[in-house]
């Protein structure tokens, strides 16, 4: 039994989530296609998992309520099961690796790529639907599967356009992170509370800055608005231990500039090029590192990793401009277990604000050795890449890059609509042309309306054929493009020698088109 | 507080959802590509909405319960809105057309390819989450926009490998079977109930018979479990003008036999290209249903277009053997309002059973001119076609046709592991060649699992270098595929002209592998 009035539903995109029309939807094909490429000739296999995935296999579940969290869009399926949105391509791969364990080839290299859910709280920029593209290894204990990672997320990035010199793919290892703990005396189950806040308080170094890092790591933190962040409680000692690894690439720098400016002859210039020289950088690091962890043996494990896989790329040509060791990466501070990768773009952009800023990340990733575990009580070595589909498209727009750029159609004009079939005729040929076209469709009544949709449309060219023109077999080509440069700034000689618009034979209309194209 | 001890999760997919692996993928992108690609040509755009609506948009809420029904996956969002995930592309087109109409050209050309998600209960090659790829054209009221769509369902269908011949799309009218409902007295509100069972009996010609059919047009149906089925309670005169719907393909092609043997001179031959003839199938049937609904002003109006589709396309050299007029195509009992289309495949494939049967159909749409107007209470006429992917696939793969087929890569064994930089140059040097390779990443104490790892990569070659070769500069290259003909059949003759393993010059390793893989 129907109730009250009808109410029209609200035509309204979800909150948080987003439509993407022709174009967008053209460029982010284009580049996906271009990294699967990449991915495909390094042997990964292409997955595509369900989107959908039981809430126990993701692994997001609240032991105390028997909703599952805020983090994922679940909800209750018939038969009791709670079931979610995946909100990454890792937690499905590790469900996959799992179940299928006995078919699969061992190591398992697969790439996907396609949308992840979170039910966040959406925000500018912020959506609950995006794009996640990501390669990785299981099975492959050797850091040579961390190194083809990291050429591989090279390879990908400048196959999409990304120059050689626009990226650097920076390279730490959680081990290393471990080992500067155990030497500040931190390791043990009883300090896993002061190590969270090291590890928080090392991951705002962008924002709190040096000082800010400090008063962390010690009693605290009393920031401008008077609130106080209790600290970690560590001495002046443990302090500077975590300080040496949070500022390593400062003072690596510091000293290497020192060295370089200590032989007067060489100067400024020598230094520059010593840095920027392409092995040093990474076997600088290396040290530097070994002395920082000389007493932890999971730390000299870290670095002896670090330097492996350095060791491997600057082999295959990958030097450290493009691959670069660098202890303040310390991302993914959930599940990463050994060495971590992070993608950034080093050109400048403005911010919203107008002010300079480097692009910053586009991928990260690491190795993960437990998610599989999870499921089979076997660890399972893992290590793998993601790419932020999103951030990506817009590092390519910044730098100008049109990828996947859709063309217009051009549009025949309906003059006569008995004459609907050789207006078809003249679309089916420039399109058996390879040429997109098509006819106009809506009421042909006022002219004008057809022109202004082939302007809204990017329409290159119109065509146009009133009973005059049938009469003498000829049509007419509008230039749309032409037409709107003249329209905006195009002199009276300009318009002369070129003129947007012309008649030509109705057999010769491809060949018109094309020339006009062309142009 | 974690009570009892730790359950690993299952790792399996949620019921009635699956994983796709490599070559699947692969396939269904390929073919995508080659759809979109025709869909562009036309001027059609991509359009990728989120995959999830609120379930008002949807248009699917029961109105007594507060719970979305059971065809969609929902859930209560934390601000009290319903969410669900999308369960088809139409929908959110209606939704988008809406929401967008001052932005969007019109008409609206869009194309749009995804997963859809459906609460139904899994059965055997019954999916809960599967693919479609439509294009609809919204805006445009005139039949030119129905005949685009067909032709454009005939290049795609031709686009991704079926050929000519293979294929037929069928065409009929809503408007048409309107106008048999009221020739027969079924017109009227007050006589919806027997509209929706005659509907339902129609739809059930391919299983029931006509005998069958009659049954339910009149008194009912008994069937062999000894259950009734009520009837419509046509008297006999209206069965018949309903069957004289339901049977007319039979009919006409009776009657066409029926002249074609006539003059005797000329015989079945001549019958046979008669009914063969590109023009005359669409002819006569606008010819025959004309007849029957000569009373009703809808009827007429829908076999009118019936002819102006068919003239259209005739003139587009879309003859009666690639696009028919099919009175026995009542598809979409739901919200189409005027011409309707379905794609069948008609050359024959074996069942599960073994029996010869036509593949059937791959896709489906028509005219829907009301369901924008949900949203902003204006009729808005819109048009399109939605690919059963999966079907579509599977076609192709009775066909035989290998799309995207993935080539296994080149493995690169590791014969010691302290040479790694080694195997990953070869591997460089291929993958900068074009080449499809990887080097082993599992542990390479076992070289027989390297092997068989290869053999489950499909991998064509395998490249071998111990230290001896490596002394030597050399490379051993396994040609597998080769390897493995000759483990099935080959003689002995046939292994020594071409052996299936050789050694080459460290430097010619690209070179070498190239051959290989050509021959």
């Amino acid at each position: 039994m129907s109730t009250g009035k009808i109410r029209r539903p609200r035509a309204e995109t979800p909150k948080g989530f987003r439509d993407y029309f022709g174009a967008e939807v053209g460029a982010r094909n284009t580049m996906l296609a271009a990294i699967g490429a990449v991915y495909h000739r390094y042997g990964f296999d292409a997955l595509e998992t369900s989107a959908v995935e039981t809430v126990e296999a993701l692994g997001k579940f609240l032991p105390d309520v028997d909703r599952p969290n805020e983090g994922v869009f679940g909800w209750q399926d018939e038969d009791a099961d709670w079931l979610a949105l995946r909100y990454d391509l890792t937690a499905p791969l590790a469900r996959v690796a799992a179940q299928y364990r006995n078919d699969l080839p061992s190591p398992y290299r697969r790439y996907a790529m396609g949308p992840v859910w979170r039910n966040e709280k959406p925000g500018p920029g912020r959506f609950r639907q995006f794009y996640q593209c990501d390669a990785d290894t299981v099975g492959a204990p050797s850091v040579a599967a961390d190194a083809e990672i990291c050429m591989m997320l090279c390879d990908a990035l400048e196959a999409v356009g990304i120059e050689r010199g626009d990226y650097v793919v920076k390279v730490n290892n959680r081990k290393v992170l471990n080992g500067v703990m155990e030497v500040a005396g931190l390791a043990g189950e009883d300090r896993e509370a002061e190590r969270g806040i090291v590890l928080r308080a090392i991951d705002k170094i962008d924002r709190l800055g040096e000082a800010g890092v400090r008063a962390l790591l010690g009693a605290g933190r009393l920031d401008e608005s008077g609130d106080f962040t209790k600290g970690a409680g560590l001495d002046g000692a443990q302090v500077e231990v975590v300080m040496g690894f949070v500022s390593a690439e400062t003072k690596i720098e510091d000293e290497l500039r020192a060295k370089a400016s200590r032989p007067k002859a060489i100067g400024d210039n020598a230094m520059v090029s010593y840095l920027g020289s392409p092995t040093n950088w990474n076997f600088e690091v290396s040290d530097y590192l070994t002395n920082l962890v000389a007493d932890s043996a999971i730390g000299l494990e870290g670095v002896t990793e670090l330097a492996e896989i350095s060791d491997l790329l600057r082999q295959q040509g990958y030097e450290s401009d493009r691959i670069r060791l660098s202890p303040s990466v310390v991302r993914g501070l959930g599940y990463y277990t050994g060495p971590v990768f992070e993608a950034e773009l080093t050109f400048e952009i403005l911010d919203e604000k107008g002010r300079k800023r480097q692009f910053g990340s586009v991928a990260g990733g690491g190795r993960y050795d437990d998610l599989v575990k999870r499921f089979t009580g076997q660890s399972v070595p893992a290590t793998g890449v993601s790419i932020g589909v999103d951030r990506l498209l817009t590092a390519l727009q910044a730098k100008g890059r049109s990828i996947g750029e859709a063309a217009g159609p051009v549009v025949v004009t309906v003059m006569d609509r008995e004459r609907m079939a050789d207006y078809m005729g003249i679309v089916g040929e420039l399109r058996a042309a390879g040429i997109r076209a098509e006819v106009y469709l809506g009421n042909p009544k006022n002219f004008g309306n057809q022109l202004k949709y082939a302007d809204k449309r990017g329409s290159p060219v119109a065509i146009i054929q009133g009973g005059d023109e049938a009469a003498r077999g000829t049509v007419i080509l509008k230039d749309l493009i032409l037409g709107a440069q003249i329209a905006q700034s195009a002199t009276l000689e300009e318009w002369k020698v070129r003129p947007a618009q012309l008649e030509v034979a109705r057999a010769d209309v491809v060949a018109a088109v094309q020339r006009m194209l062309r142009a």
